[in-house]
């Protein structure tokens, strides 16, 4: 049977379960297609909650096979999980067509896993934006557990883990001296770490200058520790979600969770109207009748900034 | 003597070669100060067409180092030089205090070479929109040679390095099998690749790798090259400056530099607009007659994508 084009219809299968439905829900979403702004009002009424895991970590940390073995003890214990994996280098969004999703192929036939790739072209406004939309879809599909997996070196990918419920930085051993740490910033948005491929040298360098760095944050409610895996083989894997639940059960009965969410909503607000804007700028710059001002700006007769301000100016 | 605090006045020094006031007058434009939208009329006036190199490639591949030698290399033959290292994971702008600068200290007395870095956040619009503001800057200021080093991951460091004359791409070796280098998507934009750290393992697969994915991309006008170096040690450091003129010299001679700088202000000019618009997204939702409508969000009661067309439509 075909798939109803109605963005309403769509959206009723797809939050009852049909995962053909919800894939096409998510692209009218991420296409900001007409009826994608009522698909996401219907997504918040039916808004569940779900627990978000953001992963972040260099190109080559093993992510990809963190989360892949992630599912499968979640799994194990017969719970539902959505991954949305965002690459913002790659040119391609949509199903599992990323090179790292090729491992999680053990999970394409299980209706219990749901895998869906975001590449950051194309999305006005940033995936910052785009991405809280597709989590709020997810959401309303009834996943309880959703894990958003992204490199995190951008602003955007920054923020789209800082946006998490937990949110885990992964790194391997010999990442780098002092120096490298301090750059990447992502440190300090950190609920747990984890090092990964602990079957290489330099785990307990590595370990240790986590924790050095995790101790000049000064005491914390909460400390964020630091787990050894070798994924690939799916050692410390248990640990790795023994600790993501405590973490999570630390959230909950402080009320940090409350506060996050509502950091969270507020950020999405400001992506929403940032996004918003983006797409008004688009349409300056392709409106016709500027067609004039932008080849004075290629010649270089006139310098983009002014351009700007008098297209804006109207 | 104390500087001016006119802008008018602090880019006529800035641009008759007084460090100084270049520093001020580069924090000013990135701060959207007043007078900031002058000072970049005056610095378009005054372009002289500097030649710029966009250095790119994941953390750790030894960008900066390799940027370190390309400058001795260039003041060994008199020849002044800019750096500007943009840091999408830093939270500090300014002079030269990024991590990996500590290195270029060998510089630091020197006045023909000028580093500034810049950091993402805090840029309204993306640094794709602030970094061309800098450049011109750096051009006015009459550096023949201006190097934009980035890590090239996020969808704003590859605009910014693909807005370069002559774009260069550095790995390692073992750097990654196939999939990992189609994840980098950074490779179509490569007009030279450098494999660096070459003193290690596998660099005849690295090379291979590229020349394979290079020749995937078929006949071209320009088949880009393969160049090995060990940065930290200085080898392949005079080669990689001989290809980056060839480069330039084969631009020039077949027009296609005139073609990419006419894109690239194409370029600068939607970004201006994306940053004027975000702007206006800032200033809604920091306006206080909208302080509800946030409250209401937050607390989850309406969706954030409701509430930003309701803020847009005033």
């Amino acid at each position: 049977m075909p798939l109803t084009a109605d963005p309403e219809r769509l959206a009723d299968e797809a939050f009852a379960g049909n995962r053909r439905a919800l894939a096409r829900l998510i692209t009218l979403v991420e296409e900001d297609r007409p009826g994608a702004g009522g698909v996401l009002a219907a997504a918040h009424e039916r808004r569940r909650g779900a627990y978000r895991v953001g992963i972040t970590g260099a190109p080559g940390a093993g992510k990809s096979t963190l989360t892949d073995r992630l599912i499968a003890a979640l799994r194990e214990r017969g719970e539902e999980v959505a991954v949305l994996a965002v690459d913002p280098s790659s040119p391609f969004s949509g199903g599992a067509v990323l090179g790292d999703r090729v491992r999680m192929q053990d999970h394409a036939s299980d209706r219990g896993v749901y895998i869906r790739s975001m590449a950051s072209r194309g999305h006005l406004g940033g995936l910052s934006a785009a991405v809280p939309k597709v989590l709020a879809l997810l959401d309303a599909a009834g996943f309880p557990m959703i894990v958003v997996e992204t490199v995190g070196v951008g602003q955007d990918e920054v923020e789209i883990v800082e946006a998490a419920d937990t949110t885990v930085v992964v790194v391997v051993p010999g990442w780098g001296d002092g120096i490298q740490a301090a750059k990447a910033g992502i440190l300090e948005i950190g609920d747990l770490f984890v090092v990964n491929k602990a079957d290489r040298l330099g785990v307990a360098e590595a370990v240790a200058d986590l924790r050095a760095m995790i101790e000049m944050g000064g005491d914390r409610p909460w400390q964020a520790p630091i787990l050894t895996t070798v994924a690939a083989k799916g050692a410390g894997v248990l640990e790795f979600l023994r600790e993501l639940e405590r973490h999570r059960s630390h959230l909950e009965e402080d009320g940090g969770l409350d506060e996050r969410r509502r950091r969270r909503r507020r950020g999405e607000l400001a992506a929403a109207l940032r996004a918003a804007a983006a797409r008004r700028a688009a349409e300056l710059y392709d409106s016709p009748e500027q067609i004039d001002l932008v080849s004075l700006v290629e010649s270089g007769e006139i310098d983009p900034w002014s351009a700007a301000e008098r297209l804006l100016a109207g």
